[in-house]
């Protein structure tokens, strides 16, 4: 296994990160998290030049960080302002800064090269900061490396049996898919239409239909970070119109940003967003709650799946079938980022 | 270290097994053990050829294994009869089945090449199911190398100190023994003849015996993982009779089957079978209580020398002297059988 | 990272030496410690010669440890007298027996070529022994190698950020440093002569001096394992006299015994010794629960610290200013100490 670098990366959700020091580590990087005074997001290097002591644990003084250990003090640039003991200030004195970018309630952080930081290529995620949609999300970090949480969000046909009672149906592992892979892009998409499907709890509930339901599941992978399921649940036999909104069924976008932090372990940052009942708290807490019971299923099963692949030798045996056809696409995509960057060596 | 593989071993006790799905690690290969509606035992690999998650995590549907993750479905054989999303099951979908005998109230699996698996090879406890005899009995997993609980039960004279009080008295460890091979049928003997000794509580409280008595003790060790211990309480003086039964005389088998799980842990099956009071619960429980007590010193000690002998290298010096005749003798046996089977590798 | 054998080191105060086992690890090596009778302490190589079982989880019979497993019974020597079930002990029977000198309060233990042990090279710390003083004492064990002890205490600067509000003022980071090193004797001097500082709380309570004050901080460490902090405190202004005694100033003589335990554990025994208010035991208690604070806030800062270097690759970059000059005059006499004497290999 190794990380693509040279990619943009989720840290963290706006809201995390403030004037209190946010410890993050994405792709093995320890980083430290702040906003400044004015309100700018920042990322350094959490670690101290001097003695490697972790800036997160050290205090904001304004907009520089005081390390907690000997007072080394660094600005937003990471560069070193302050030393002990003595006026001169080293010239190399500094800590790495990385691109950030704020987008769609996500502080996205760029891993890699400085200068091939592009924010135009970050995928978008328009539905967690419109005002149309009512949003709930969460993160639930993962003991386990970040393909298996890919693997599992890749092929769905795994909430019939995993998430039976909440999400999963008979139709959703019974129905063929149709995957496809823009090669250009980077993006693999993979959709399953059931034409006439129960309807699980997490809709029945949140929605009010009653009885079978159309159902699409349109998932958009954009690798290495974000993951997007377009949800359109109707009434049975229900389908968009030619022309005009699809104001017959309830839309709900999930998203997940799907963040390597170390070589076992992930931030598994998740949102649901919907286009109906978006003023109903109620729904907002039952669908808060029914999906964070879901991602806590996966994160145990992933757990233990972890523990099961980490005493395996590396080419263990596979049995893989249509079912893991987008699954299979996106390691190839990840495969070919991590050959294409800068290689990186999970710690 | 190595494994004896081609051997037959107790994964579980027959009342362990059930309609439940029970996780057994033998030799370290992951088995899940189940009964079929018909009353069968059932010991598959504990992976689904899919993703590898353990098929132990997921549910019985009448004689089948659903795994818990995608629904790939197993019958007793381990052969795949459902996969999710398409008719066709791919032809090399299938878990190893372990060929599994019960036998004296114990489910031996066979470890290594079906078809070098011999039923009638496997060494008998009959005692343990026979209604002549009350039998006490628990199982405690060991932190520690099964090597060192086979050491630690050829070598009574141990008892004296770390079971003082138990089972424990001076003439264990003052009491010469006598060591015999049978290298053919592959068996150590050990033998300690005590004929004036201190009454343990453990024995004086079981059987009423007041004042001194003779205590034999014989080990039959059938490597790799059937050990057992007749021993024979009487007043002091009272001799086996030439013929006829000995009627004088209290018998306590004492079963142990020791079974490597990983290549640093063990279980520990252990039983008491007595020839009186076999139907005075108050002595059953005060044997299982007592002996569960002298058990969990073992396990105390035993996990203490594991994480000492973990951290030393290899080829630390050891000192033997008479008493671990019986001890040595079974650690050649072993050797043995690890190389003349299959050798595994402990992960 | 290597260990400086051929050295003494403290294992232990004096009073934790008793009749009871005392078990510490020393460089790698496990003790075991005890006091005979007569009231000699004892220092033994904690691993029987049979089966490898920790003496320390033994007994005392008198002098000898009676080994907990089989028995196995050795004298203050370290030589076997007595084994189970024979006669005859063989000549190889013994265990390491390690040169135990009691000074200071310490006992200090030869780790290394017993021939190399000479008594007159352990360094002093008289005033933990001498009742003119009071002294307050405590061992705070680290999960980190001691090389991090050594560089925190060699640079003080650190009070400033790590322990502001107890013994830290700006005046200690921002005071000059002089730094002297006796090549011969292989002893490291640091100075930092505060003229004119604020009085820490610390030193405020326990003297009751009001107001500004100079403060002088005067380092020797004698490596590998003892450290002395000579503090002064005096109202601003005074200066030790031409002539006779220093009665003006307040002096507490703060000693630290760093001993490696393994390659990322470490004893750190500690002791504040005071001439003033030696009487009362309020004083005491304050200055003992503030160091415990203040070595408390280095213990989680230097565990944070080894598992951040544990994670990195050992060229790790550093950055070293004036400050450092005492902590890496220490760090080539450590490695002076590890290339002469046999060199050690941490497990």
């Amino acid at each position: 296994m190794a990380f693509a670098r040279d990619q943009w990366y989720v840290a963290a959700y706006d809201s995390e990160v403030g004037r209190d020091l946010l410890a993050r580590t994405v792709l093995g990087e320890p980083l430290v998290l702040y906003r400044t005074g004015a309100g700018e997001a920042v990322a350094l290097a959490d670690r101290c030049v001097h003695r490697r002591y972790p800036l997160s644990e050290s205090r904001l003084d304004g907009d520089t960080i005081v390390c907690g250990y000997h007072g080394f003090t660094y600005d937003p640039t990471g560069a070193c302002v302050f030393v002990p003991g003595q006026q001169r200030i080293p010239r190399t004195a500094r800590v790495a800064s990385y691109p950030v970018v704020e987008q769609d309630s996500f502080v996205w952080v760029w891993i890699g090269d400085r200068d091939r930081a592009d924010p135009a290529a970050i995928p978008r995620a328009p539905w967690l900061a419109d005002p149309r949609y009512a949003v709930v999300r969460d993160m639930a970090p993962l003991n386990a490396r970040y393909e298996l949480l890919v693997d599992n969000l890749m092929d769905l046909s795994h909430e019939t049996y995993l998430h039976g009672g909440y999400i999963g149906t008979p139709e959703v592992a019974s129905t063929p898919i149709t995957t496809e892979v823009d090669e250009e892009r980077g993006i693999v998409y993979v959709s399953r239409h059931m034409d006439d499907a129960e309807c699980p709890p997490f809709y029945a509930r949140s929605t009010g239909i009653q009885g079978r339901i159309t159902r699409w599941q349109d998932i958009e992978y954009h690798p290495p970070c974000l993951y997007l399921l377009h949800s359109r649940i109707a009434p049975r036999g229900v389908l968009p119109p030619a022309e005009g909104a699809d104001s017959e069924a309830f839309h709900a976008e999930i998203v997940y940003a799907i963040t390597p932090s170390t070589a076992h372990t992930t931030y598994n940052f998740w949102a649901v967003a919907r286009d109906f009942a978006i003023d109903d708290e109620s729904v907002g807490e039952y669908l808060y709650n029914s999906n964070r019971t879901v991602v806590t299923q996966d994160v145990t099963a992933l757990d233990i799946l972890e523990r099961v692949i980490a005493a395996e030798p590396a080419d263990r045996q596979e049995l893989s079938i249509n079912i893991d056809t987008g699954g299979l696409a996106a390691r190839r995509l990840l495969a070919r980022m991590v050959g294409s960057g800068t290689v990186g060596v999970p710690r």
